[in-house]
């Protein structure tokens, strides 16, 4: 779910991406983009395409043929990240943990020791595809301290979880704007602190993506406004709405609604027996990855769902397929009555799927998780 | 300028990127872009980020390292073909004119014949940079009896010129959304033919970019389905809005519409003494390049534009900075009401700047052309 401030806003009439009106959209988005990473970096901007091309961008900018990166795969996306790696030429070396799991932090310092002169370490905060919540803020200093990068993906956390890029010595991170910043797909945040800049600018080879060069990218939205490619306006004009709500609600608040929704949530999960899949301690506020009951139709209870209520919800992705569902709660859909619902559609929907659940059971534990949230608030 | 439907288009509500009624829209859209590049090519759609990111998926899918690339260089366009052929490890062969002026066939022809094994030609049709209309259809029979592709940017012409890509023989071309199309920028349409598959599925090794990999693209708009990345889902509602658009409208109308407000255009232009600085009998219709006469102050010219008519015109770029204007009529924008005005702006505004004209002049230079226009056709 979007804001309607935010489907206004992408329905502003377009101006020209040299136009001092859009220069100084550029800069106020910078400004709160900064404020949302929690960094001073200079060099954060929005890239012109998905998630997944800040992923892109992070590791072309940084990696050279015959780099080492260390990359944490424990879903979807560390997976995509070794990829990447190899398509630039580096050497990825994977630390593997079950999906579900977090990367032990142990695994990736035993992991720099093996391999000195590592150039990067690639984690992903936030796996959407198991619901684990990665602790980086234990890496920055053990990473630092082996000489190499903390790039961290943040796509599902920016804006639901507590993210400080300073604080937590990470270097460069990216994210995505459909995810907890409630804006529609269609641009990357991404950050790159001071010793990131230095090894972007120390390259001896030009990075291989031609529309991710950050060494071009950074003078257009730098001082300089040198022309690189049209920015997509109209999803700025988003971006900067959908911060503007961020900040308006508070980044300390809005962690703690994320947080707030999904401890309801798995409490009127646990009252009908299901439980969450990833490990406990590390489970996202933003995806909650749902352990399916043994003899529950994966895919009958998601179409139910999505015809009956109109709810769309997840499956599981790679080793998890047919064994979890994933519920989103990021953003403008971290609601209160989205937790209710998605409780209330599955009471009702799991009993005919060989699920037995007394009534209202999954919707009186969540109601008695917000009260006891009340309580310690209150 | 972006018509209305195409706004509210942009603020309609979002749905997954794997809903099926996300999978209709893709299905339309690519089947009205097909309409659009008079094409049958299965693998049509749209990459999700803006023109020169078509552009890059265009060479980093068929080109790998080793390989020969000739690019035709005359324009801005052309030379950052030739920096993203080196970025993908192939050979550029640059085959240059002045900015301003078409590469000759016969020079295509002849780099082919000196560089035999060459995988592709690339070239641009439309010019932004200078506002030169390239034959493309010239080259598709010489660039095919060598054994090599043609790769077309039509990034200023799709929807505005007539392109051909079967009839062409084009065996890949791009585009952008933000010009003729009149949609917001953000997506690139691109399409590849049957001998640029071929070659896409024969690759040795993976295309660099992972974002842009069209191998596994293919898979995400083909009947898998298969997830790579979030799609864009507003800008794909504009997109396909803007494509009804042009449809509705009708291709020929359409580029007869360009064709006869570049006529008018130029004709005022010249009945105050201004002449269109690129090749005569290869003049952009979208993008009328105009030589600033000479002690006329460029930069005095556009800032009175802006400031008095809420009008931008491009000033030069590269070697024509400074020498020429860029006055765009591309999609929406190319109405009889903007043709006026320029040349009405342009006829208050250069008598201040140190151009003698006659008031009324540059606007009965395009009456007459209207006037010329409308007994052709009744």
């Amino acid at each position: 779910m979007v804001h309607p401030r935010v489907l206004s806003a992408m329905a502003k009439p377009l101006i020209g991406h040299l136009d001092p009106a859009f220069i100084e959209l550029m800069n106020d988005t910078a400004r709160l983009l900064r404020q949302t990473f929690l960094t001073e970096n200079r060099l954060t901007l929005p890239i012109s395409a998905t998630g997944s091309a800040g992923m892109e961008a992070c590791l072309v900018n940084l990696l050279e043929p015959g780099d080492t990166a260390i990359v944490g795969v424990n879903g979807v996306f560390g997976t995509r990240m070794t990829d990447i790696v190899e398509r630039c030429g580096a050497r990825p070396v994977a630390v593997e943990a079950p999906w579900g799991r977090i990367i032990e932090t142990e695994a990736i310092a035993k992991a720099l020791r093996s391999h000195p002169g590592t150039k990067l370490v690639a984690i992903v905060h936030a796996e959407t595809s198991t619901g684990v919540l990665q602790p980086v803020e234990e890496l920055g200093r053990i990473v630092r301290d082996a000489g190499a990068l903390l790039v961290v993906d943040s796509v599902t956390s920016l804006g639901g979880h507590p993210l400080r890029v300073d604080d937590w010595l990470i270097d460069a991170a990216y994210s995505g704007t459909q995810k907890c910043l409630s804006c529609p797909p269609g641009l990357s945040p991404v950050t790159f602190g001071p010793r990131a800049v230095e090894v972007l600018h120390a390259r001896r080879t030009k990075p291989q993506s031609w529309y991710l060069d950050l060494t071009m990218i950074e003078k257009y939205w730098g001082d300089e406004r040198v022309y690189h490619h049209t920015a997509p306006i109209s999803m700025n004009y988003a971006l900067l709405e959908a911060l503007r709500l961020v900040h308006e609600e508070g980044l300390e608040a809005r962690w703690a609604r994320h947080q707030r929704h999904h401890n309801a949530l798995k409490a009127g999960l646990a009252a009908i027996g299901l439980s969450l899949a990833s490990q406990e301690g590390h489970q996202l506020w933003t995806l909650n990855s749902v352990a399916i009951p043994a003899g529950v139709d994966d895919l009958a209870v998601r179409q139910a769902l999505l015809a009956d209520f109109n709810l769309e919800i997840g499956g599981g992705l790679g080793p998890l397929k047919g064994k979890v569902w994933r519920i989103g709660l990021m953003g403008e859909s971290s609601t209160v009555a989205n937790v209710l619902l998605v409780l209330h559609a599955l009471e009702t929907v799991l009993p005919r799927c060989g699920h037995a659940v007394r009534g209202g059971a999954a919707l009186e534990g969540a109601g008695r998780a917000f009260a006891a949230a009340a309580g310690a608030t209150g």
